[in-house]
């Protein structure tokens, strides 16, 4: 694509950046009730997977996985739930987020559950995930 | 795998059969506010997207790809969603679900969102998703 990519400004606000897998940005919600990351494909003007070449749509859903593990590490989990909605935010991104019995939106969905709560130490817990995804 | 797939009694109460892909059993849920196929790959004892051996987890991806295309055929819509939660049924599926600007939940998630309303003809529904699916 010929376009830059740019991070959307609601999704660059809501979280903090934790690093580049080889297609997605990955960052973490500003949230301390989930451990909940968001992996957005470095390529401009996309809106659905289906947007994807079908290499990097491959790869998306591997960087997904890896990002499931990576959360399992760093915080223990009853489920993992992964989402791609994007009716708020049009640019392509996919939720990952470890879920625990009785946790802040259980049995629910996180998306427009309640009000974020932030970290006492956010960049602490971007390190662990850094770590957790070797991208230290 | 050796035990044999069983559907999930709530899933199966949900929904009614579209058909069989190569590799999940494509559900329609019987709510008429949102056109919402719901994949569920045919084998025992899956819980997690990582549960699946790596070409099976492919295949799941471009189910859900099928799954995506058919519904904009059968029911235009702004946006695709995506999720695969789990908290409530453990057994492994995926939703894909056709947003429509406006619709009952937008922009919240389809989840939890007030109460399914059955359709006048939902074999008709199915009929249509089948034949976009071309598993008719």
């Amino acid at each position: 694509m010929s376009a830059t990519f740019e991070l959307d400004a609601r999704l660059a606000g809501d979280t903090v950046v934790v690093g580049d897998l080889p297609l997605c940005r990955v960052l973490l919600m500003r949230d301390q009730r989930f451990a909940w990351l968001v992996l957005v494909p470095r390529h401009a003007g996309l809106v659905e997977v289906a947007d994807l070449a079908e290499a990097d749509r491959a790869a998306l859903w591997r960087e997904v996985d890896q990002a499931g593990a990576a959360l399992r590490t760093v915080a223990p989990c009853d489920k993992l739930n992964i989402g791609a909605l994007g009716n708020i935010v049009r640019q392509l991104h996919v939720h990952v987020v470890a879920r625990v019995e009785g946790d802040a939106a259980w049995p629910g969905p996180v998306w427009g559950s309640g009000k974020a709560e932030p970290y006492a130490d956010i960049e602490g817990m971007a390190e662990r995930m850094r770590r957790a995804l070797v991208l230290g």
